[in-house]
């Protein structure tokens, strides 16, 4: 894939015949060369129309602003279309917040060191010190704001300002909830990871509420933050076999691991702009 | 392995030093030739002791009383042992209990038809009479039990009837629940197979739940029954990647290959000797 | 989906812009609701280009002849495409091949018995006479042709005039090699399960291999039968985990579950037109 | 587990009765206490025994060196073993080999650096100086002994200079070939992370071979390393999913995820003292 010129657009309309005609042809006439196209409709007629276009642009006879405002104007209105034009080259910023455990952090920050996630790393903010040098080993801005249950509103302003000019939050093991009006300041941009197979063993210390359940398979879960803990749409999960000879411990490392893959997987479809949220539930075109 | 000459000893007791030794010496000692042996204990001291043995009978100088007998006061008594004693050449007999969805059913039938269960077929008793010719065509016989809201104590009777001679009653996808005095009549031999991955989706219709949270994975679970709703102990999960493009049928579609797979592996693990139970876990030694 | 009025298009063509414009626009344009749309190109210009469209014919103006003329005329020839215009409505008659393992045979079966696989079966064709029963239960004509290294050619020719009237054959775990000729007559219609992760352990008795290699998980592959022995391409593959516990009876066990799972999918696949072929790989649209 | 008091015994012998009743009474009898004990024999009867022992020290009656040479006149005289007793508190030593990929080095030096691997890790030696950095972050010492077709006798003198010291050896994406009389010196203590699903796809660049076959998953096999490249005893092996989408750059990010993966585990279980070899097939107990 070229970054320079590679663009997408992610579509959510009502259904009815032609969009794909209409959206494919307006691109073909502007001279834009689709190199992937996906589609998904909730129900054969009269439901819900997804699409994700990805085009090459150095053909194109549009500028990005003129491009918007004529999409707009010949295809969007025309059909009642949700739309999100994206270009490669503007690589997205993300702040990742981290409380104590490194792993899922380090994860996204080794990969990103080696070009594997395609997005700039804003800084890393976090309620303790301990993973200072850690972070700043990277080259990456390490802002330590404490978080007590009295200084939430305090702290949360701090945070507020320290994101200025990033495009998403990654919470990589953040521990503290965040404010409903924290989450509505970043709708559908903060990414968890939670360490359970969700719904199952919401809330804290999944792997111990794993332990004393007796499953057979531990889980991970990477999902949107909403209001709701623990309850938004969900971006990817993963699994790993267990058995009665794990305790606490060892299911907690092998719960890093997936943890680690999860958060992974899934903040590389968003950056690749993948996902489309329908409802409290996510379209992930492959 | 040899059905004729193959014996299985499973134990619980407190676990302290001298365990093994004094087993394996008393199995030594009158002949016994140990093929297998796996243990378990709950923590490296004072925790719980688990043993599973098999052990070929063809040169022992014990009958099958006098051994158990024998063992009983030469090593259970001393170390406060909990034991189960069985022999291969003693087929458990199963008895299957379904309504409408034949594909768990069938599953057992057919793996058993083909020797790769080591049991006999009690009878299949459905609250349904569709499945009826399915089921004979195995010459295993079939019993229609009607079941509604009014009928459930007499149902339940006629059906403890037809299950005289079974040892063992497993659910497969038998839609009506059970009253606690009905399990508690079979405690910890009624195996069920749930549709979901529990604790996710207790309770009616899992795969509707699961698609209404929108998850990326669906499972099924193998446990065994208990007084409390789809809580007992967890003997087996699998899981199936799936995703947005998944409706309900899909879902189910795609789960009946695992309940078919999940239960039939349980049903094993249960005719094998290999499940302890430890409070509401299991141990499965592999 | 609507059996009745689903269409499916494959199409395998030089890459170039405007096809996707060409093909939707041409749908529209006719009175056809496009459903499905899956794209792939080998590379981002100048590659070969595959697309599968699945498309709702109710109010096409065009009937089935005239429309295969209309999009030759009109899409095809100005782009060089090669394409398969499928109904889903014609369902594709089945034959299988088999020996003497049922697992394969009986899965598909029992598929097809409750609809899960869109196929008419036209016959089973076995070397040995021993599956007869099992195959007529379903009401499935079988029919015995003993198969000799000498009479190969006699039996070829007899197995041949028993296929008449069938549109793919399904060798399931037929233990016969066809010959070039035979093959040559069925050119990609002919899937074949090989119970190893293939390109390991070609040829005979893989699981004696695979013991003798002391490999950690087991696999079976679907794929296309080409003259080259086990070289065909390739559509579907999985694996189960195996240990130095199995022997070769409990790798033929487990493995025997995996070719039902990995076969009944790469059959389910072919008989939705999701596979383009291209060289000696495909293209599955999923 | 305490790592201070926790000993291990791999013992191997011709199988005959009463093995486990010599070597539990014995350890017992000297006051160790038997925290884990799994068996394994290759038949049931007149196989070879495979075993593994962990055990407590604290209340022993024998100090380490008396303990081997008691053993030895006691019990393995008697039945023929070959036998090899660890302390959890004698942490081996690894030496890494290296070449440019650093996704295998970094995920052990990682795991290594947070407790997550019970060793030292000695040197990294790599014929290339690109990852003096990155090794030298962790407080690792870093060697770069340059390797050419004519150097490589000398090469190898001065890598095994710099071995000195070292229980083990991982090659983590090594990518020269090390001599026969090399890899003598290290009787099955070099563990290799091959990036493909073995015996599939030997020797270079099996991410090309994977694509250029057009397999559906793409593996990782970890293995002891013999004078046969690539035929060495495996240890673990792991698979992930691909389609035809997936080029061979995508195959390769796909794959090192899996090597980090299933080489990270073999070499903990090395670690474990949880392998015996036996012939060039690996009996791992879990």
């Amino acid at each position: 894939m070229n970054v320079q010129t590679t663009a997408r657009l992610l579509i959510t309309c009502p259904d009815r015949p032609g969009i794909v005609s209409a959206v494919s042809s307006f691109f073909y006439n502007h001279g834009a060369n689709i190199t992937a196209l996906d589609q998904y409709a909730t129900q054969p007629e009269h439901g819900t129309y997804f699409m994700r276009l990805e085009f090459q642009t150095p053909h194109m006879d549009l500028s990005r602003h003129v491009l918007s405002t004529t999409f707009q104007e010949a295809v969007a209105d025309r059909y009642g279309m949700t739309w999100q034009l994206s270009f490669a080259a503007d690589r997205k910023r993300i702040a990742i917040m981290v409380s104590r455990h490194d792993h899922a952090m380090l994860e996204l920050l080794w990969r990103w060191s080696r070009q594997a996630l395609p997005c700039d790393i804003h800084a890393v903010i976090s309620n303790h010190p301990d993973l200072a040098d850690e972070v700043e080993r990277f080259g990456v801005p390490f802002h330590h704001v404490p978080f007590t249950a009295d200084s939430r509103e305090q702290s949360e302003a701090t945070v507020q300002s320290l994101l200025q000019g990033a495009d998403m939050v990654v919470l990589a093991r953040y521990m503290q909830i965040l404010s409903p009006a924290f989450v509505a300041a970043w709708p559908h941009r903060i990414i968890n990871i939670h360490h359970s197979f969700l719904p199952a063993f919401v809330g804290a210390n999944p792997y111990q509420q794993a332990y004393d359940k007796g499953v057979k398979l531990i889980g991970a879960t990477a999902h949107y933050v909403t209001a709701d803990l623990d309850q938004g749409p969900i971006i990817e999960q993963g699994v790993s076999r267990v058995s009665h000879r794990d305790d606490v411990e060892s299911l907690r490392a092998l719960g890093q691991d997936l943890e680690r893959q999860v958060l992974a997987r899934a903040v590389r479809w968003h950056l690749e702009d993948r996902i489309i949220l329908h409802g409290n539930k996510t379209i992930v075109f492959g």
